[in-house]
């Protein structure tokens, strides 16, 4: 051990991460030098209040608000800010200065991702960012490292933990969204603007950097198709579960293959699908995360985990320190991010699922054939119908029913539904869900 | 991607993982040379028997019986072989003449991997066998690179496809070993001497490897406790199911802290055992495979697939083979295998459960009073029992008794059991089955 380096690390934050980051880089200094094969010294930590209070006891004379002084001269810099500036410039000065950089700033990385991997691999360094997708669950790295001789064909993601965590209550308890929300919110698993997650957005950046990695291709976050889940009711649920399905907010990456004249491109997309309740990722529960990966040779594969925390997320920052540690001692320049081409990325009109659609429609004869006729016409094959009485809010009995069809065009599918929404016979399309993982 | 260079790859066996790792090499030549940053060519294959049928056809040219005129010169060598020797000669070859080594070998690593190790470290070259355990589910890399900040504290691993498909069948149908593993053969899920497999010696050989990896330590595999699954009849699976229990053969790796006068140690060991259906390795079902991981900082985490396949096994083949190119071109040593330590590795009678323990007594007054007597002088206690009434095989009625125990040690729990065995009222200890993942 006599001989090993010493690694000047600067981090930059001490949210909930950054300060459990800082915590076991220095308590496990030790272990973490083993493991690395030079000493990692934690030379500062850059705030922007000094006196703030925090999670974790940080020795008062490594906190700095000099970022840009902090980051000259260190051989490992970890962005742990969030948000876009100075997160931004802080990395690309550190790349510049020949710093390895590790990052868990989802959000920065799918709206300025190429900018930053030009940057690295025009002076050597790497960017590593194992913690923005799935928290502590190994993911980024396994579709890098250990798939890159594979051909990874489709990716099933629930890389939100609140959502999650409101749906699984919402399926197991039979309880509204509004409920539910008020209590993860009371609990802290959801934050007091929780847009960001119920609208999918937050998922749909984790879906950019899950897509970009596995096709090695751009794939900028407009052109992710997003959805959340502040339509799904208790309703929904019910008619999923009377179905043998579970709804869970989805981020999907699938390579969709050459047909009818259109090119080979790929789809990435974020909305709460159905879900059979045989499927792996039907019992992820709570706050976790699980990706289910389909490779062409491996099969299927499944990654699980904690989805969120702070102790949780820097286990996956520290795993990226370790190995930029690694390769700084190795010398040499790695494969970078720019082998990373610009496949087409298909409109969501392109995609082929199958369909749950449910309807209330008028109480009447010839209805279901008004429906059926309908759905045949727009080349929607019915494979389950499921007709319910419901009862409406002034006390009327309406006819329910619940479709659920063949594989079909989301194309196809949505000119159908917007031809039912305009028949005299259908009251209301109360949901059309799509159902994945088949 | 005019620069970039060639590198010579030898592939040593074309059963099936090696046939399907030789065409993958010819068929994606173009995306391995994307994903690698190297052209990768296979400059051959050695075989036994160049006549011999194979899966898949290869390139007649391709093909030789000399492995070692082979191996000479190339940078990248997989040994697919199987087995002790040649492969470990060809593997120190390799090595000796600076190639970077693949091998799917767990035989061979379980009990000669220190010296491989050494051999790499001493010339800088790698040694990567990510499909040695659980085939195409990426498990050693994330174990070496991922938590390589972190503290593994446990692992769980439902790393023979055999077994599971054995027991889950048992589980799911109520049938017996012999007519399931009979079925498992035909089908060609089981060896026709399935010794291995059932055994656990298999699964005792990963259970190594993994331990070896998670804790930095050697693990010799005298040292993995191993008992099989042939005692495990329809009846055991029953009183599980009971319980809320499944039973899976699990290999468990597990740090024990320093306690009672003893230095802290590790437990690596294979045996059938009881989960929680509620549990995430309870839902592993069929031939697959799933390891779950406990970390300090990342908490649980699993990683699920297939275990076994050859092409399934040859994708984690090619992901070891672009790493080590990767490796290759940018130049530089990593770190090696041999910052391991020697950790003590703890006695079966060391570890800590809960138990099930299945007796068959006479059917007279206070024989639970006796029994209970004998537990609780054990310092073994009671969590719950069932007494119901079997048949013996002459048509005589019996009580049984199936007693949960709380957390025990092995070694009273063993002495107990060994109490009750000898105790007058007791006609048989049937089954002795420890809870996992608790």
């Amino acid at each position: 051990m006599i001989d090993h380096r010493t690694l000047r690390v600067a981090l930059l934050g001490a949210g909930s991460v950054g300060s459990q980051v800082a915590r076991l880089l220095l308590e496990q200094a030790d272990e973490l030098e083993e493991r690395a094969g030079a000493r990692l010294e934690l030379a500062g930590i850059a705030v922007r209040d000094v006196d703030a209070p925090r999670d974790v006891d940080l020795p008062r004379e490594l906190l700095t608000t000099d970022a840009h002084e902090l980051i000259v001269g260190s051989d490992i810099v970890i962005e742990l800010m969030g948000g876009m500036e100075p997160a931004r410039t802080h990395i690309l000065d550190a790349l510049q200065s020949g710093a390895d950089v590790v990052t868990g700033n989802k959000a920065l990385l799918a709206t300025h991702g190429a900018e930053i991997f030009d940057a690295a691999d025009q002076v050597g360094a790497s960017v590593s960012y194992e913690a923005a997708v799935a928290a502590a669950i190994p993911i980024l790295r396994p579709l890098k490292d250990s798939l890159a001789g594979d051909v990874v064909t489709r990716i099933f993601g629930i890389v939100n933990g609140t959502t999650n965590y409101i749906l699984d209550r919402m399926d197991r308890e039979g309880a509204d969204l509004a409920e539910v929300l008020a209590d993860a919110q009371a609990l802290g698993y959801a934050e007091a603007d929780p847009t960001a997650d119920v609208e999918g957005h937050d998922a749909a950046q984790k879906a950019a950097i899950l897509a970009s990695l596995a096709f090695h291709t751009n794939v900028p976050l407009e052109s992710v198709h997003c959805e959340g889940i502040s339509s799904i009711g208790a309703d929904a649920i019910e008619n999923a579960k009377k179905a043998g399905y579970v709804i869970k907010l989805l981020a999907t990456c699938e390579r969709l293959p050459a047909e009818d004249g259109e090119d080979a491109a790929i789809s990435v997309r974020v909305y709460p699908a159905l879900i059979n309740r045989e499927h792996p990722l039907a019992s992820v529960h709570g706050g976790n995360n699980a990706v289910y990966v389909e490779a062409a040779a491996a099969g299927p594969l499944m990654f699980y985990g904690a989805g969120a925390g702070g102790v949780q997320t820097a286990s996956a920052v520290l795993g990226d320190v370790v190995s930029a540690a690694r390769r700084h001692i190795a010398g040499g320049v790695g494969i970078g991010e720019s082998a990373r081409g610009d496949r087409p990325i298909a409109d969501i009109g392109r995609i082929t699922t199958r369909y749950q659609i449910t309807l209330d429609v008028t109480d009447e004869q010839g209805v279901l054939a008004t429906v059926a006729t309908i759905l045949n016409e727009g080349g929607v094959s019915i494979a389950a119908l499921e007709q319910t009485s419901v009862e409406t809010d002034d006390g009327e009995s309406r006819a329910r029913l619940v479709i659920g069809t063949h594989r079909a065009r989301e194309r196809a599918l949505s000119e159908t539904t917007a031809r039912l929404a305009a028949s005299s016979v259908v009251e209301r399309v109360v949901t059309v869900l799509r159902v994945e993982g088949e």
